[in-house]
């Protein structure tokens, strides 16, 4: 088999055997077949479509191209959740816990902000001392001792990802959904997990801005992760504004932890409710979803989900107290608010430009080795559809950097739009597939 | 500019500019855009097209990657002639001398052979001691001394296809109409040429199967050399059989000195002739292709033509005996006969096969390094459309490695059909652009 005959096949839109794809992805891995032939097979697939098959033997390759854990020492069943990245979204620092309360094992593998979406790990490392860099023998000592493990990618999870997803970065590749199905499901996967839930986001803070993008994002996952043998399902949620009423990285820990603390009023509440409950029924601990939603309030209301959380947080090094008082984390030095120059409703907010105006006033990053100012955030006064009039506060900003507030404020003002008539809206949960 | 937002705007279907065609192109010539990323560009514009202006710019950039040559010192037209290849084509070695004759400046830069399709160095190269590396000071020395040079691609001559053309070759994406244009055209206008004939070949011992693709391939040489003001005219040939009647190195070389000499019969020397006479239209001579006709065959008569050879053989420190006695050049040890095994008309003659028989029996190679056996040779008794009887031979074979004649005298049988009625047949001159 040579690389140049399966481009061309490809090339010529006929499909490639599971022995093709396998010979590919292991010849890559290997560094035996070189970054321009893979790059000019990418751009082939990426015009020409892969079928489900392909995509399947994609997913299979990538994720046996790395270690792929086990967890037989654990008798609870292992789930996860994955979101496809919004802005306001930390459901995991609440639905981990939740879930590792309620019996299931949650061995969670994060990444970082990308682009205007923030990053579980980032929001994680707010907490002082909090690593997230274990190896795989202290990610599993985590999981056995506290039921969740909360990390970032290490170098033995699907290598074959790694290496394709910084050459699509660097070729125009990444927006194709068996590349961002197979990259999505080889790393959940390799987390040695019996069920996934997957939180797939449409709307302007998203990455699918329609419900049938993402619709058909989801239903590819579903597929390709049934396929594997694992019981999946996967939400279609709503991210026309930020989720619940917190967007930075130490503000939304600490909105999470009050969560925890038992605030279950508002949309984020909600959400990372029902992805807990989702679990539990993934995980074959009922079959009743409200059951399993009444099993997450009542482990947030006995605290056993707040003590998850701070078994998990003493075990990763990071500073316990943080559960108690939230002041324990970094506070930004200054704060401002923005008003509603006009009365009327809140008809649209540019979420993807509430995401990068956080990232652009520090509290994300432009290139990997930048520093991230944890405390910077925004506070959502008025959410979609809210009544405003002339002079109320829109949002508040706390921030340490003063050289950029008249631009961020411009910004921050620029992204709400006020109407005479209130909007319609989604619901946060449209469809569950 | 970043190449990745160019390889994403030709994914998206959008033309690129020519400064964005020449920021590729030239990061591309200094090693400063990597191969994968041009293997990501080359097969997303395989995929969706480039236009005329895209293709221009290619052609143009590629062209002053290297040394554009000038031959301000002589006062000759310079034309030169490019063929798409073919089996038995050794035109080059007959209307070179013939043109140069009549007063045209030959200024020729030729390829080896690829695939089924002869090459002109090699034949050129079967002549003892001929040398066809050059440098340019040489070339353009034999030129001025001689009005006609044969050589191939030196490094200085367009080093961004030569880049591209190894690439392309390991990525799939040879056989897409710009690149070839850009390609074959950015080679011959660093000859510092101001007019180009173009063979433009069909049929089945042909790159182009069909007079369609074979037009539409011209019809863009045409369009792009004329667009880089160049005189130009193409002609659709018909190579459904082989040219003449000989297939092999030094055979080939043979025949045409036998052309040079005056026997002027047969389907060889009349399309080098043809081509011929056009070099002399394109380079203002005269513009009547019948007086250029009678001046090309008067250079043939009068011997001077062959003396144009025989000086070039010498400047390029060549045997010149092998003008006045072919047996100076190689010859085979063995021959044999491929006789009809049944009687009819020669219908079909599988005519890329006829040129790859005479690769594998010696006659090419399969490595740049690998030796060539120049004597190999075939010579075809039966042209399509003969008439022939059961028994009667339609090829004989000229060869050294015994080992492989079972096999090739096989493979030559399987090559010829015979029916009861004479084909139709296209002529060989089917178009002129």
């Amino acid at each position: 088999m040579r690389p140049q005959d399966l481009i061309e096949k490809k090339r010529d839109k006929q499909a490639l055997t599971r022995d093709e794809i396998a010979f590919l992805i292991r010849g890559y891995t290997r560094d035996e077949i070189p970054n321009y032939q893979m790059a000019a097979w990418l751009m082939a697939s990426f015009l020409n479509g892969m079928n489900e098959d392909e995509t399947t033997a994609l997913l299979e390759e990538m994720l046996h191209s790395g270690d792929v854990l086990r967890h037989d020492e654990i008798a609870a069943p292992k789930v996860d959740k994955h979101s496809t990245g919004g802005v306001g979204d930390k459901t995991s620092l609440v639905l981990a816990p939740v879930a590792a309360a309620c019996g299931v094992c949650v061995p969670m593998i994060s990444g970082r902000a990308l682009a205007h979406s923030g990053g579980t790990l980032d929001k994680l490392e707010a907490i002082p001392g909090f690593r997230t860099n274990l190896s795989l023998e202290e990610f599993k000592a985590t999981l056995q001792q506290c039921g969740l493990a909360l990390i970032g990618q290490t170098k033995e999870i699907a290598p074959a990802d790694r290496k394709l997803y910084a050459l699509r970065d660097l070729t125009a590749t990444v927006p194709f959904r068996p590349f961002i199905v197979a990259s999505i499901l080889s790393k959940k996967l390799a987390e040695g997990i019996d069920g996934l839930v997957l939180d797939v986001k449409f709307g302007n803070g998203a990455f699918m801005k329609t419900v049938d993008d993402a619709r058909e994002l989801a239903q590819m996952l579903v597929n390709a992760a049934r396929a594997m043998g694992k019981r999946t399902v996967a939400l279609l949620t709503n991210m026309n504004q930020p989720l619940g009423r917190w967007v930075g990285n130490a503000v939304e820990t600490m909105e999470a932890i009050e969560v925890l603390r038992g605030n279950l009023a508002g949309d984020f509440a909600e959400l990372s409710l029902e992805l807990a409950a989702q679990m539990l029924v993934v995980g074959g601990l009922t079959d009743d979803l409200q059951e399993a939603r009444n099993r997450c309030i009542a482990a947030i209301q006995s605290g056993a989900a707040l003590e998850k959380l701070r078994a998990c947080i003493i075990a990763q090094g990071g500073d316990p107290r943080v559960v108690d008082d939230v002041n324990a984390l970094p506070q930004a030095s200054q704060q401002c608010s923005i008003n509603a120059a006009r009365s009327g409703f809140v008809s649209h907010i540019a979420t993807d430009e509430i995401g990068r105006i956080v990232m652009d006033w520090g509290g994300g990053r432009r290139k990997l080795e930048d520093p991230i100012d944890y405390a910077v955030g925004l506070y959502v006064q008025a959410k979609l559809g809210d009544q405003v009039r002339a002079g109320d506060p829109l949002l508040t900003a706390y921030f340490n950097d003063q050289t950029k507030l008249a631009e961020m404020t411009a910004r921050l003002r620029n992204a709400y739009e006020i109407s005479d008539n209130p909007p319609q809206l989604d619901p946060l949960v449209k469809e569950i597939l």
